[in-house]
């Protein structure tokens, strides 16, 4: 069994944001070396989400749009009398979950044609990580 | 390690339904031969989720009300733009989750007494691909 | 390859709580011998979720609040036509997913500073059961 773990850093611009990802998930695959095994992809913050959706930036204002509505900011959360400003990113974190796990076969991401995967951030403008940890053989 | 990977094709009948598929992956583990390991289900669309959750038609109803209060049908997604009318199918997608892993355990599915899987539909009436991936040993 | 499975079983004393769970999939672990994998932690239930976030009990009052807004209690759930009355627990569980990867390298969690896990419950009182698989080299 081959493993491989790389860990990639995030500093957007803005404080939420849709970061395309694919290209570097599948690089860190090719150097694996693994024909055969699953790629996890994980937010290693709890204030950022993995998703597996579309190449439409359309679409991205959408979810975001979405996210909010569902997990709205709001200064009443009670984990801001912690001092904090992003309950919201916590439960945005949650609501479309923080990791993927990307199917390798033949040494290559067995997706379907419009699967592409992507980092977002729901509390950014500072570096966060991400984990890509590839097992198989 | 081994490994076995399936495509399945679902053709539903109505655009939103959901599918039992829970015996076709466990036929899929039983041909692969792995005895511990994990089988991934994930859909490879990103209009319809893959669930774990309870065979009774009176639930799918009330998910199925659920994924639409919660992502509604909408007109003015800005997705639509590009000529598409399923933006609530992407929203859809997220909210459940595109996949599930499904823990394999002297050669059979590993769940507690009421854990099926399903296939959710949120864009269908035409060929959608979901793919079962097995690994271990 | 490795792989060590083990049954948590919690009994909560309120119908809906969030239960720190971190110290025992560690331990789970570090039994396995597991230096490079993934653990799977997964609720053998469809009315509990795992998830990865704060350990801060103002953000779990937030996450059971949210999941009340977005999923909430309602007598009218189809599935209550069985005789049930947790219809609203299949869909936190929905919301929340009911399982998360956890990776291990160096035989260690490979977490960020902040990420713990928990064992979400939706519908208490009685024994619930949680699977840890750990598979790896």
């Amino acid at each position: 069994m081959k493993s491989h773990t790389v860990y990639l850093t995030f500093h957007t611009q803005k404080r939420k944001e849709i970061v395309p990802i694919t290209d570097r998930v599948e690089q860190i695959i090719a150097e694996s070396g693994v024909q055969e095994g699953f790629a996890l992809v994980s937010a290693m913050h709890i204030t950022a989400s993995v998703i597996v959706n579309d190449e439409e930036p359309g679409l991205w204002q959408d979810i975001m749009e979405w996210a909010e509505k569902v997990a709205p900011e709001n200064p009443n959360y009670k984990h801001h009398r912690t001092g904090e400003d992003n309950g919201d990113a916590h439960l945005k974190n949650l609501l479309m979950h923080h990791q993927v796990i990307v199917p390798i076969t033949k040494g290559e991401i067995d997706f379907g044609p419009w699967q592409r995967i992507f980092y977002v951030e729901f509390d950014g403008q500072r570096d966060k990580r991400m984990l890509v940890k590839v097992i198989g053989e």
